[in-house]
Formats: C-alpha cells, structure tokens, sequence
C-alpha cells in the first residue's frame, strides 16, 4: 500500500501507527475474546481506555482539577447549541467573535436561544482574511461569555495571540487546531473541539470547562443537553462513541510518544513554515489571500491565476496521490489542511507537486 | 482467538465477518491511500458507504420515499429531547407509555420541554414485568403523537403486538429489538434506535421519520436539533459518525446476506424459544419474572434463589467465557441479552453452563 498525501480538511490524517493499532485490536481487544466495540460501556475494558483518555489530555495539556473533561457526541455543532443553552442566562448577552463561517453558525444557533451579538467582525464582502485585532472588539464588560474560534478552516486564518477579554468568561472552538501546540487552559472557561481533525476520527467532540461554569449553568433544559449531566457521570450518562474516545486514547498516546504538545508545536510550526514559504516564493501564481499575521498553521489556503487552473491543480494533484486540496465550497480556490498527523514528507511532496505544476501553467 | 459469548446488553455482540471486514479495511480503504476514518465525509468514498447505509435500510425493512432516514450523533437520549423538541408543539400534548425505565426518561425529558403524560405505566414498585393491554391505555386523541419503547432492555419485555392509537402519530423507541425481524413501517410516524445493540457500534441513532411529520415540526429550536435540518442535508449537515454509519453499512449488508429481517427473525426466535425452554424446565429455580405474552426476545431476564447464587452465577460464567449476564444495577439478578449478533452456539453454551451451576448449587 503506497499511503495518499493527505490534505483533507476533516475526516484528515491519523497517524498511521494508530491506524495500524486499530486495525490489530479490531476484532480481538486484550485477550477479552471480542471487540472493544463489543465491550460494555460500563466494563473494566472500556472504562480503562475512557480514563486513560481523559487522563492523558489533562496530561499533555496540563489541565487542573478545576476543569471538566467530557466526551460528547454531536460535534463542535452541537455545542454552538448547547453553550447558549447552557450559558445564556435570562437578561444575558453572549459576545461572538466573526473570523469565518464557523463563528457566524455558532452566533446564528445562539439567537435562536437567547441574545447574543458579534462584538467583532473582519469579513468583506462574505469573505475573512485575518482576524481582528484588539481595538476592533468591542467586548461587553456584563456578557455571559466571549465565544471565538481559534482557527478558520474554510479561510485559512488562525489567532496567534488571544484578545483580552477582561473577567468576561472565553470560550473558544478549538476544533480545527486543538493541540496543534501546548496553551493555556486556565485563561479559558471552556474549550471544545471536534476530534475529527487533530485527535481522532468523526462523531466526538472533546470539552474542557470549568467545573463552576458547570454549575452555574442552567437546569431548566432537557437533560442531555446539560453540561451537568455529562460531568456528573464522567461522559457515561448514556453510551458514549466509544471507538472515537479508544481512537483519540491512541492519538494522544501517540502524541507523547513524540514528545507532546512543545514537539509537535515544532513539528508544525516546520511544515506550515514550509508551505508558505512555498507561496511566498511565486506569490503572484500562488497567491494567498490571508493576511501575513493571522495565517492559519493548520490550514493553508491559496489561489491561482484563474478558476481553470485551481480545478485543473485539484485534479492532476489528486492523479498524483495528493488529495483534499480543493478549497471549501465558500471560498473557492485551493486548502491544504496540514493538521498534526500529516507528515513533512507530505508537505515537501505537496511542494514538489507545486513547482512542477507552476512550470506547465 | 477464542470468540467470547457475549451478552451485553449494548454495545453488545457484532458479526464477526463484520468485524473482519472492518480489520481488513481499517488501513487502507478501498484502495484509496488512506482509512475511511480519514476520508471527507463531502468526498465520494465515504458518500458510497453513506448512501449504501440508507439504500440497505430502506430495502430491509421496505421503506417508502414517505419517510427520512436520518443517521444522528447523541444516541436514543438525545432523540428523547428531539422528539418533543421539534413535535411538541403549543397547546398540544404527548402521549408516553410506560414500559420500563427508557420510557420513563423518555417522558421526563418531553415534560421539561412541553405538556406529556403517562398514558399508560405497568409499573409496581418501581418494577415492570409486562406491557400494558389495549384497555389499559388512555390514549388522548389530540394527542402530539404516542411514543413507546418497543422493548425494554432492563426489564426484559417486549410490545409483541403493537397498541391501536387511532390516529395519533406512534412513534417507536426500537433501540434493542431495532430489525430483529420485518416491521410494518407504515404504522409509525417515526421508529428511532440507537445502533448499538442490534445493528453497530455506540455513538449513532438511526431514525425513520414521516417526511411529513418533519415538515410539520417547531422551527423555533436550534437549528442542529431541528430534524428537519438534517433530512434537508441527507445526515451530512455537520460531519456525522462516519466510522459508525460505515459499519451499520456493513451489518445491513450482512444481514441481507442471511436472508434478510424474515431468515433473522427465525434465528431469533429459535434462540429465545431455547433459552425460555430452560428456564422454564427449572422455574423454581431459574425464576423469569416477565409475564409470558411480554417475554422479550432480544433481553432475558431471570433471578436465581437467592443474590449470593446470582454473584457466584456472573462470576463463574465469566470465568467460563459467558461475558455480560448480570442484570442491569436497577433491575438486579441475571440477563442475557441475545441480539441478533448472538449465535445459537452461545446460547447453547450458556444452557450447557445453567444446567452444570444447577447441579453445583
């Protein structure tokens, strides 16, 4: 099996000594004469790889007692619901940050619940090509939270440095760079990611939130839409997606293997160092839209000359063993998602590619 | 590798063929490069399996264009808040029968949404051994809809002719006897399961809904909730379990394969009939408490004299390779949970075992 150079912006690469894990343990899981998608959700099996989850990104991460760990099902789209049912108290307001179409849907879903505004917005014309800088929010000192997504997968752009937001609580949607490099959780409430993209495989979202936040939430919504109910229980109020939590157990054991999160941050930081330097150097074929200081890491976007090109660039790319590099439908041109478990060899073939391209252009 | 017995009550036993399969194709899919865990769920790849998934369920269980078929994150639990989310309109009231305790937290969550009662509770001290009679229900007839619970997985019933509600929408909770043989789906307004007892993994519910009933539904709800969200979106609204839907794929597949929900129900039947006949030989004994007409075929349930015999049962019949027969924490005693992944080999197994612990106790 020749391994694709995989570009997707999510489902994306896992790393392939989990894969191959996965696929040694699928049908017989240590020596318990089943699968582990056999196993109970409430048997010693499973509740040790549950655990084991937990404890390990509290681990690589450093998150302290005061937090909550939960594995949730529904994805990051189910929490835009659930933290403005669960945060926006009655008289409250929620405060959103606009970088990209994710944010908009989270702002959306809060009004539908409650009162809720953008107290930043960077788009022109329905596109994002940065994200702001502090003078441009305008945080409202009383909001229940500041809702911001760290990084935006469809336009490329990411926050290097997080706003002030004084003693307003922050949340932010992590999905698309969560561990990407280490970051402090305590000056967070809350931090939530689809696993989809750095840790694990579709139908998980990972949330850390502080145990108070929790409490003060509100009780008169239905049950498994509460945060209480989730940590009260450990993410074992009903059958969670035990194989995503067993595969996010094996990424992040994979993770430290390698040294953790100031490893893979380095390992990173190369790639999309790689990448852009890769644009920079033909910037008038390869152009990239983002503006220099709110580049995304994580996913790299850029255009061609001309629509034509991009399609005809997607197409010979994937002939030649790299794929998903078709930029999301909302913003055209060319994405290269180049999330943790896509290797440097796969940058450097993606480059190669590249400048191969460039000379038949 | 021996195959343990297993009779979990969910995640519980898959085909072992199945289980292969996915071993087999866990690194490499389809000769893509790549696992389906990192496959787009937007790309065709895994848009094959996705539509395969539904195409299947519609063939087995002879679904008509009138109705969805959605596949959602969140379990049956979820789908318990949903369900009065979007059909619990003003003014209108729901309708629950009480079989057990999934029914009960069904109408608890529906209670904390809009108006809903009991229109029919079995229950005696907390307990239940049977489905209501006909006469029993007060069914109201301006009622929202009538939601049961095909099949009680604690308790161990099973609705073996389905209550007249006139016409009042019914709607089926089917999580643990989900195609365990063919169902009439014209005589539902919705049917709904969590795959992992009969048909895959944890972390999905299938449900069948009344295109109708969804066009009809509350649009003042999140929009991620909203049913008709994900109908409008074919289940690809957000990215949903792909590895699950993949493997519920799979199981469909492989059902059709052994005849399909008629051949699957003599298999079941055989199997619960040889599991009741030995009870049944010792009933003093092997005590079931279910009355006989709610017997169900996918959850036996029985007690033995005394708890210290129960323990030394679960712990002896472990140890012999008989995994998951202590009965759920609020119910107590034993239970084996024979769906239709279950061989009659197990169940042979387990009588060889009940008839060798008889002689010893």
């Amino acid at each position: 099996m020749t391994r694709a150079h995989n570009f997707n912006a999510g489902p994306a690469a896992l790393p392939l000594p989990v894969l191959e894990r996965a696929q040694r343990e699928m049908v017989e899981f240590e020596g318990t004469g089943m699968s582990l998608l056999e196993h109970s959700h409430r048997g010693k099996a499973y509740e040790g790889v549950h655990f084991q989850a937990e404890s390990l990104l509290r681990e690589l991460v450093g998150i302290s007692d005061d937090y909550a760990v939960l594995f949730l099902q529904g994805g990051a789209s189910l929490q835009f619901a659930m933290i403005a049912m669960n945060l926006l108290h009655a008289g409250k307001s929620a405060d959103y940050l606009l970088t990209g179409i994710w944010s908009q849907k989270a702002l959306a879903e809060a009004k539908l619940i409650g009162k809720a505004r953008a107290a930043a917005d960077t788009s022109v014309d329905g596109k994002f090509t940065r994200v702001p800088t502090q003078a441009e929010l305008s945080i409202d000192p009383e909001a229940a939270y500041v809702h911001l997504t760290t990084n935006n997968t469809v336009f490329g752009t990411q926050w290097h440095t997080l706003p002030s937001v004084g003693s307003v609580p922050l949340i932010a949607d992590m999905s698309s760079d969560f561990l990407w490099k280490p970051f402090d959780m305590n000056r967070y409430a809350m931090v939530y990611a689809g696993a989809q993209k750095n840790i694990g495989p579709s139908g998980l979202a990972v949330v850390v939130m502080q145990k108070e936040l929790i409490r003060a939430a509100r009780k008169d919504i239905p049950v498994i839409l509460r945060y209480a109910t989730h940590a009260d229980n450990q993410s074992l109020y009903n059958t969670p997606n035990t194989f995503a939590i067993y595969m996010v157990r094996n990424v992040l054991e994979h993770m430290k293997s390698l040294g953790g999160l100031a490893a893979i941050e380095q390992h990173n930081l190369a790639k999309a160092a790689l990448l852009y330097g890769a644009l920079d150097q033909d910037p008038d074929f390869f152009r990239c839209p983002v503006e220099h200081a709110s580049r995304s890491t994580m996913n790299v976007v850029w255009r061609l000359p001309t629509e034509e090109l991009e399609d005809r660039f997607v197409k010979e790319a994937t002939k030649a063993g790299l794929v998903g590099l078709k930029g999301h439908r909302s913003a055209g041109g060319l994405r290269a998602s180049i999330y943790n478990a896509v290797s440097e060899a796969s940058i450097q073939a993606l480059i190669a590619f590249m400048s191969e391209f460039r000379k038949t252009a």
